[in-house]
């Protein structure tokens, strides 16, 4: 690339000096690309620990309880809207679990978070039910798009 | 301490077997203390992001989006749940941002938690209201209530 026409802070400053940040892509939000991935990772942290605690329930680790289930529920759905801006180009630091596959087949990637975005509110509506039986049903999917995803585009470290 | 008298495996056997385990401290549903520090520290990544993100709108330093600051308000409103459930006896770790008081004047830190709690359904509120000048006002208020809890336990590394 030519560093003469590519000049980020310029393109910045203007994008700024019209007021039109939200224009800008998401993961632009970023002050850094650490800081991104450690947005990212977070999100993952808080909707992994939700879904585990959802996941001893239904395979009776845990006694059932409804409203913990469905708080996990909103807290596994509210996340699953999060990560993916945290995936913008330049994001792709070593020693993460983002495997370069993400850049690469981006469509993908979205069309995988989509799925997941598509079941989660379908999990919120299972644990309203109070029915662990119901729950078990759409967890059951919900892993499975979780596990699709994860053996496209996660790395074990 | 006596080890012939403190037996975590056993009691941790004998809770499992009563099926009790709801009634065992939250901070327990975390394997290891270290896994407690990194759900508390996702929580706030993921609420300090959402309410830097709002902050920018109520400094002029973002365009107001109210559909961005409703989901934002509601991030913080949910995150402003979790991380306290992580701060159990014995997750007091080194190298992290938690200063000792927190486990010294655990009945106080409770409380800070406790205001912020008390305060993040009016920012939803105020958000809902698509009003800048509205949420201007709450984020003010909820941002003293972060300031005071981190002058009084949080550590700068």
């Amino acid at each position: 690339m030519n560093p003469a026409t590519f000049q980020p802070k310029k393109i910045v400053a203007a994008v700024l000096a019209c007021g039109i940040l939200a224009a800008v892509p998401a993961y632009a939000q970023f002050a850094k690309p650490e800081k991104a991935v450690e947005y990212r990772q977070s999100a993952f942290v808080i909707m992994g620990t939700s879904f585990a605690r959802l996941g001893a329930m239904v395979q009776g680790k845990a006694p059932f309880d409804a409203k913990a289930a469905l708080e996990n529920a909103e807290i596994v759905a509210m996340m699953s809207h999060l990560p993916w801006q945290a995936f913008g180009p330049g994001t792709d630091l070593p020693n993460s679990h983002a495997k370069p596959a993400i850049w690469k087949e981006m469509d993908k990637f979205k069309a995988d978070a989509n799925k997941l975005q598509e079941m989660t509110p379908k999990l919120v509506a299972a644990a309203k039910t109070g029915k662990l039986d119901d729950i078990k049903v759409v967890f059951g999917e919900t892993a499975k798009t979780c596990k699709s995803c994860h053996d496209s585009f996660r790395e074990e470290l």
